[in-house]
């Protein structure tokens, strides 16, 4: 990308001092905006964000109970808005009006074999001044939950996945008319209640088992990070199959006037009621159940024996929510951009949280407000970016990334249009960058993290990063990053502020944060707060000032660069991966499926079932049928060779421009604006209008939420869950428009190349 | 095997009335001593063996405790020989007097940062009487632990193996002048003193983990099975590296007048104290300590965060024994053969206890009287072994085989020349027949399997396990059970008293045992006693009759076999599997220490250690050399060639005999003898009179306990030992060595293949 500004320098000088909305004398180096150039203000960027006022936003930010609706939410809001103009940036609040339930009524108590209520409540701790702010904490709860009263046997079952659900079978326990208790952890919440309502439970209870973040991981809070025994993990449990957002005002933003669909009926909302509880009430009702033991596996770090039940422990369940419209409050702060203003690079990181949020959000948020304080500070240096930018701190994430996807939905057609790419942050710790997103940015991120220094290490963020992927790599990967590949990104799921984006919108998106050396257990709770973070985070801001440094010189680099810098190669490489790993998941199951019809011709099950303990053989598999991945191998292999060429025609530009008087004519002015025109719209090609099966508001065809893991990514989804949910009528056809948008995306980058070809004057 | 025998019945009659020790009228039928007339005797047996009587041997054997060197001990003893007595067996009891220390002196105890004394002591339950009979049972000890006080900082090191250690250096802690605590489990506990001496440590606490055997696994007892809190593993940790049995007369029976080693400085006892200790008393120890966080895989079911200190905790141990030497009592019967009384078929199981003993050992026990009952039942109805036949109650098999190894010690030349294999068992439980031992009697077990019914599944034992196999097995072990591949047997590290006989010896040997549908908590404990076998095993002794019926049908099998039943090809297909598994074993190590290297040069480890949490590099690898396996590879198709031509000629004399008149001269009777006393010699083949390095008492070339795992198997286990313990510089010598054995194998089946050619006329 940078080697490309050098090499067309030259060429665009002329079109350089296209009129902006900054004074031309605040812009001494605009003529000559070379690659040293970049570099400089990159630099001074870089040397700008500060650990000492980071402290001050988390102090000022995690001060009190900030969720939405609360009154401190709001007055971080206008806080923020203060600040952004104060740095010099054309700051404004968007108001949304949105459902945002809050508990009225919340009991869990045991009526069989013995009497238990229980507490519902994360006690004040003497250590922690902020957890005693009791007033303003929203209770423990799940927003979303289905409004209900029952009482009913208990069943176990894991963490709540489809899976679960089978094993349970084969135990022969069903859990029709139960309550359920579930484990959080292994798939994003709100698909716990709704598969335990698929099986016919009534009810469902969510704790978090010291296994996966209480004393298992280490010492508990305030001792340690972990989480306590009367710690509760609240959370939005709105059922994300439809969309994110609104449940009230799908696909657009919930402004005054809006029509607003009715409440009843809505199917955002979890069918069965949902109680979050800690491990600490959990344990008297799992050690009441009775049953058959349950798998290793299944089991936790509680000091009992897990059984599944059903019973004899019975519970009684009652949640009842009070079903408000509360607003919500996105912090919108714009640069307007020198050359192409109509090409906008946007950075946001939600503000608001289920209770002091320190980690979650303020810990992403504050390095958000360093990097617009420097952005500002470089304004005031003279720097003029040539694309727009806008910084956002979205309201509303935690009850289901209601600021961010209102936002988007409020502003898609602009959005469609001028959008360059996404950059999210949400919470922020010690240790390893880790970036998911779009493909077509991976080398680009690489060479961003190659520029930051790790504040432990010595090395640049890369070279840490990249040692360790060696470290915990297998031999092909390891292989594959000594000789100088990239580190991989991850796809992305959904879970943060960028879903509305890549999902809906199809704009490029990436998802950063540095993390992997802090363990916590404070998620979502009252000790998510200063104390803890201070005690037991990135108490220096080291790594806030990494990651302020991090996403402010991607922000940069996106904004001034030449040709935008998707690099469709890495695009092309990636789905060519997932197309063979759906290939190898229908082999899985077919040899999976023969092989557990032909155990049940030979007696396996009836052979190994103990009569003291008996289980259940399953039923007899269906084999899936042989699929046509013909259009994908073709499309892949489209994308593939479009994708090459258009890498030459960069690779020849670049040398045909460092030979100085070498080569034909440079991209004029022009021909580099429609170039970009195109390329902004590469990963919109990727999206189809129809969405995905059953959820259209999902659009995108390579990345999405599972329908059944929620969070996690989904690539090729419409392809990978007919497959996955055995719906292999639908899985040829869905390879069909799977392999439409890569052949899309493949004759956009084909073009992009023959533009760039033409303009260079190269000979193909 | 039975099918050789009907061919060769007829040529044989004459030689059949071999005048033996019992009347010939009781021999109606032994002048037609064919198929028919085998299979009717083993009907016979197996109708025999009455869980009721098994159930009223566990009541008297079971009743007290009975320890070696205790009153009931003795009585028991002395029970056994009346019982063979009056089955008509000829039964006495041999007598040794052997080291057995007892406690005198047993403390543990936190003096920092907190004072704790642990208890020591299991407690008696209400609901189970023989847990009330305190003054009889032992305290809660390790025998043979060294003597010794001491107060030091505690270390925890997981299950306290070598490659434990490693990963505790790479926390930077070191155990060197330190108390440390590992559990129970992964290796025999007399591997973790010695460990923990090796690495300077001064004194060592063994706990169990519940996450090993108590509420993680269910229920605990008197409720479940599993181990209570206060519950406690006994046990023997005499260093066994040297030899099993008397710690004072190795290599020889400890009989009166035989010359004794000073107690003073004997190898076999452990140089530091050990005590065993119940995780209701290691939960305050390891609560109290600091230090790094143990790695996730270290952690345990204790509802704490798992530290490994060192310290704060601070421990005091103190252990000391009182050396006396004691009496066992092998209980020996004999049924002397009709045919070939100088072949000898040998039996046994031990009846000596921790405590009450019920599943260990009298589960098995009890199966081994019916046996002798139902033998003596076929004597009086007319049967007469050919070989003869050798049951042996063995005495003080807890604290390290002392009754078995003095035993084989005292007759091992009679045995180098008589015995044809030897037969264990130990417990004995519920569900699956496990099976280890030669490989030459693979086919031979699994042939016995086929005809013995198992009690849960209508299946025969051979059926459901082959099925559990197929259950469990990898895609290539699913094939091969599937192409009529016989259910493979484990090789014999040790643990049981087969390890004199196998590994001294080299007498073809087999432990059997049923097990897998039942879990427990309760070994070498007070609680394992009648009220837990009656409550949570082989409650109705259905597979106590299984178990009884099984060895009994092996033991008949083996007595009256024509040939005897050794097939090579197995041993030659297991052992080439292990010569692959060696070669793997260097590539691997070559290829860790290559990567470790390379990571240490690319400065993986200093980039991915967290200064709050600061890991140590590894040391530089040694790079293995490349080693000659050439011998072995030869060694191994020189086996594999005879052992095929040995079972062509078997196969030759079967189609020879099916034909009735086609073929040539059938073996004479002194022909078949020469081939079985050839055959006899073929497990002794296997053995080298040097021994393994360091430890000459271990003969056996291709099965040995392992130096660091202890009961675990290690095969080929010079080579092995040389690779795994990177002596490289001795593994060519061990390659030839172990070839050298092979080769003798093959020559000695060779032999005996040419022996059947030549009686059976074949044209070779």
């Amino acid at each position: 990308m940078r080697r490309l500004r050098v090499t067309v320098t030259a060429a665009l000088a002329a079109v350089l001092s296209i009129p902006c909305g900054l004074s031309a004398q605040a812009s001494p180096t605009r003529q000559a905006a070379d690659h040293s150039t970049t570099d400089r203000w990159e630099k001074a960027f870089r040397a700008i964000p500060d650990p000492g006022r980071m402290r001050r936003y988390m102090e000022r930010l995690a001060a009190r109970p900030h969720h939405v609706g609360s009154e401190y939410d709001k007055q971080n809001a206008e806080w923020i808005l203060e600040r952004f103009r104060a740095w010099g940036l054309d700051a404004k609040i968007e108001r949304f009006d949105v459902l945002f339930p809050t508990p009225e009524r919340r009991v869990v108590e045991m009526v069989e074999p013995t009497r238990f209520r229980a507490k519902l409540r994360e006690p004040a701790l003497k250590a922690d001044p902020t957890s005693r702010q009791q007033k303003e904490q929203l209770p423990t709860y799940n927003a979303y939950s289905g409004d209900g009263d029952v009482t009913a046997p208990l069943v176990y079952v894991n963490y709540g996945l489809p899976d679960d659900y089978e094993r349970l079978e084969r135990l022969g326990v069903s859990v029709e008319g139960k309550i359920v208790i579930v484990k959080y952890g292994r798939s994003w919440r709100g698909v716990k209640p709704k598969v335990a309502a698929e099986h016919g439970a009534v009810g469902c209870i969510i704790y978090s088992d010291p296994r996966d973040d209480g004393f298992f991981g280490g010492d508990v809070f305030p001792k340690g990070p972990m989480r306590p025994d009367f710690g509760v993990q609240r959370g939005s449990v709105m059922d994300i199959t439809q969309h994110p957002g609104d449940p009230l005002t799908p696909g657009v933003g919930a402004t005054e006037g809006v029509q607003r669909q009715p409440l009843e009926g809505n199917p955002s909302i979890q069918r069965i009621p949902v109680q979050p509880i800690s491990y600490g009430d959990a344990q008297p009702l799992l050690a009441a159940l009775g049953g058959p033991l349950a798998p290793p596996e299944w089991r936790g770090a509680l000091p009992l024996p897990y059984h599944v039940g059903a019973g004899p422990a019975k519970v009684h369940l009652a949640v009842q929510s009070n079903w408000d419209v509360k607003p919500v409050y996105d912090v919108i702060a714009r640069i307007e951009g020198s050359e192409y203003p109509d090409e906008w690079i946007v950075r946001g990181n939600h503000h608001d949280a289920w209770v002091n949020g320190a980690e979650d959000p303020v810990s992403g948020q504050v390095a958000l407000l360093e990097e617009a304080r420097a952005l500002g500070e470089l304004l005031h240096q003279g720097w003029r970016p040539r694309r727009t930018i806008i910084y956002a701190a979205w309201d509303g994430e935690e009850p289901m990334l209601l600021g961010s996807t209102e936002w988007v939905e409020q502003h898609a057609d602009e959005l469609r249009k001028h959008a360059v790419a996404y950059i999210n942050s949400d919470t922020n710790g010690r240790g390893y960058l880790r970036a998911s997103g779009s493909h077509t940015l991976q080398h680009f991120i690489n060479e961003v993290a190659a520029s930051i220094p790790d504040p432990e290490s010595g090395l640049s963020v890369l070279q840490r990063r990249r040692l360790a992927a060696i470290a915990r790599g297998s031999k092909a990967e390891r292989t594959r990053l000594r000789h100088g590949g990239d580190v991989r990104i991850g796809a992305l799921g959904s879970g943060s502020d960028f879903t509305g984006f890549i999902d809906h919108l199809g704009v490029a998106s990436l998802n950063l944060g540095f993390g992997g050396e802090d363990q916590g257990g404070i998620y979502h709770s009252i000790y998510d707060d200063i104390y803890w973070f201070m005690h037991f985070s990135d108490s220096d801001f080291a790594y806030g000032r990494a990651m302020a440094q991090t996403v402010g010189t991607a922000v940069i680099r996106l904004a001034d660069a030449e040709v935008l810098p998707y690099r469709f190669t890495d695009l092309a490489q990636t789905v060519g991966t997932y197309v063979k790993q759906l290939k190898e998941l229908v082999e899985t199951q077919r040899a999976k499926a023969l092989e557990t019809n032909q155990e049940l011709d030979e007696g396996v099950f009836a052979a190994t079932t103990d009569p003291r303990r008996p289980t259940v053989a399953p039923a007899r598999a269906v084999i899936p049928p042989h699929l046509n991945f013909a259009p994908l191998d073709n499309a892949v292999d489209a994308l593939t060779r479009s994708a090459k060429r258009y890498q030459e025609a960069r690779k020849a530009a670049r040398s045909g421009g460092t030979g100085g008087a070498a080569g034909g004519a440079r991209p004029s002015a022009v021909e580099l604006k429609r170039l970009n025109e195109l390329l902004i719209q590469s990963e919109r090609r990727l999206t189809d209008p129809d969405g995905l099966p059953g959820r259209p508001w999902y659009r995108h065809m390579v990345y999405a939420p599972g329908e059944y893991s929620g969070y996690g990514a989904k690539t090729l989804p419409g392809v990978r869950e007919a497959i996955e949910l055995k719906r292999y009528d639908r899985a040829d056809a869905e390879i069909v428009r799977a392999a439409k948008v890569l052949e899309a995306e493949a004759a956009l980058v084909d073009e992009a190349a023959g533009m760039l070809e033409d303009s260079g004057g190269g000979a193909r």
